[in-house]
């Protein structure tokens, strides 16, 4: 039986020696790396730290421990290297201009996703409000495109659902065009079954929605198996089509607010199977802006596809004490072992550890894009 | 001016003084693990590891070396940790069975996403052959459905585009369903503008297709702003649409062999705007079982949503020398605050390594799911 206090005291020991001595090893790489700054040589040495991590690797007497000491060199290097950032300038952070609100007037041009009636119209007025001049747009391409080219001055998409998907389109379409989100809004979605009015549901054969629709009211059908379900377009865009068919036994799973534009009857509401079923919205802009009080930050990057790599770059995160609130990485078309990440973080743009982040991910990333910083809105 | 080669014999000295109190805190703190283990205590008592960060960052001169300290000890306490866990038993890995290879004949029953002529029929029939009896099925659930009750051993569903998305209904349908992934099977994808015989690409008005073919599409169809696209359910369903409703104005995006299962004439072909269009698709079954040669583990986890949790899973990964090819992170429907992550690692689940990387990740993680152990393929 081991005394487990001794123990702990002489761990205690060990500790305090073991800080002594990195504070004397980030003393002397500090002085390297201000003669490396001053005479131009790049902070990271990936050849010089292979042959660090190989040589005490070898000083250790056990695998297991030379797999430990390796991770741990690994990570005083990058400890060392961190604080280097701190002293070299970063310019893309200050290409992002604060203003103190996104204006909401009627001189505000915004383009929508989807038909009137849509969530993302729904999502801009609760956002906007309803004194501004809008228009639909029929894709998610649509949409970044009038942005892109000043035909509305902001754009709204939803990017996210708690219960099914369609981020990633938006995501790369973010790094194809030259926008970026300022502002983000969540919705409560409740989809409902709407149909001609004066119809049953007994009489309905043929369910119109979007995927999305389909798939969030899964459990719900699956009580009327004789209905056959067809995707087609916005969710929307189905209840124009059961209004405009005129046919008794076509329905659609659409908004509440759907049934009142296109004077559809609501046959059942709340049909999606979970309860909380909010979607997110993104509203973009063509300017590199941020509103004050911007709590979140939107970042992509590209690695190579190696062991390591991205829990190097999210050590950045981490060591700026910043919480990271979502990750995705998404292979790159023609590119076999590169991966771009899409990654989500709270902070101001205009905080230091932010910015320490973002220069740590630019020097080690093959690139950054930033995407955006904005005020995050829980889903 | 320093003397760099001074310099870095210094900090050799210190490493090497580093590297011997590192090992003998391993040796101390493996005692008191296996103390604990033998008396039935947790591994993981976050409380002392809490208390023991505190105290080291107080030790440390700077504020910055306070914060980098606090990271190097919570690493050096996770390795610690790493190894203990190497002493514990595991079981779910075993549940999990060796077969030789999948059964290809035609007492196997397969059911694939879509109708006849869609990518899934065909991903499926690279992988099994045409010697099989298989069925179609209109959604993802059902997909799912099938396999889980039984009425088919099988099912085949794209899970990854290296152009567009698609992946979240699929995961989030894994973790529902008790099935789990085979084999992965990649399909070039090449999408094709089909119309009846006879028909002229001036006189196509409409043309149809799924959310993605259009979107793959997008380029090819700028060149024709007074062509509407229209979202209808799968790629193959929109051919066979185009056939049955015998209108020379509508074109369907499409395979190749959509146009030869449904007759209809390709207007043009390859006309996905990423050269390289590649589809993953996913072979999944109700049998924890993994073919001989498997080297792709697929799992999920839940975290809570706070600084440096995922970074340390991921550590489970990275330590044990596992290449990471794919993270996403979803929120949980009505859990605000915790995440689900969807991780894929090289490997094979009969390995010490993984075996060890599964132990870690379900000891800190608040819950694991292995998706499944298969051949991987490139995209």
């Amino acid at each position: 039986m081991i005394d487990l206090q001794r123990s702990r005291e002489e761990i205690d020991k060990i500790d305090a020696k073991m800080v002594e001595l990195f504070e004397q090893r980030m003393k002397i790489s500090q002085n390297v790396a201000e003669y490396k700054i001053n005479t131009g040589k790049p902070v990271l040495d990936r050849e010089r730290e292979k042959q660090k991590l190989d040589s005490v690797e070898k000083l250790a007497r056990t695998e297991y421990n030379g797999q430990a000491v390796r991770e741990l060199f690994s990570q005083i290097m990058s400890m060392s290297r961190k604080l280097q950032y701190t002293m070299m300038n970063y310019n893309q952070a200050s290409e992002f201009h604060k203003i103190t609100e996104i204006p909401k007037n009627n001189e505000t041009k915004i383009v929508y996703f989807g038909t009137k009636g849509s969530y993302s119209e729904q999502a801009m007025e609760e956002y906007f409000g309803t004194d501004i001049t809008s228009f639909g747009a029929s894709s998610f391409y649509e949409v970044m495109s009038k942005v892109s080219n000043g035909e509305a001055d902001y754009g709204v998409l939803p990017i996210e659902n708690t219960t099914t998907g369609g981020i990633t389109d938006i995501y790369d379409l973010l790094v194809e065009f030259d926008n970026y989100i300022v502002a983000e809004q969540v919705l409560k979605v409740d989809q409902a079954l709407l149909s001609l009015s004066g119809t049953n549901l007994s009489e309905i054969r043929t369910v119109y929605s979007h995927p999305q629709g389909i798939l969030q009211s899964r459990k719900f059908l699956e009580q009327y198996p004789n209905i056959k379900t067809v995707e087609f377009g916005s969710t929307a865009g189905c209840a124009k089509k059961v209004l405009e068919d005129g046919d008794k036994t076509q329905a659609a799973i659409a908004s509440i607010r759907a049934a009142s534009t296109y004077g559809l009857e609501v046959l059942a509401s709340n049909i999606n199977y979970e309860e909380v079923n909010s979607t997110r919205f993104i509203i973009i802009t063509k300017q590199r802006q941020f509103c004050e009080g911007s709590n979140k930050m939107s970042i992509c990057f590209t690695l190579p596809h190696e062991s390591g790599s991205l829990y190097n770059m999210l050590s950045h995160i981490i060591f700026n004490n910043l919480n990271m609130s979502k990750i995705e990485s998404r292979p790159i078309p023609g590119k076999k072992f590169e991966y771009r990440f899409f990654v989500d973080f709270d902070g101001c743009i205009e905080e230091a550890s932010v910015i320490n982040t973002l220069r740590g991910i630019e020097a080690e990333a093959l690139d950054i894009k930033i995407l955006g910083n904005y005020i995050g809105v829980d889903l």
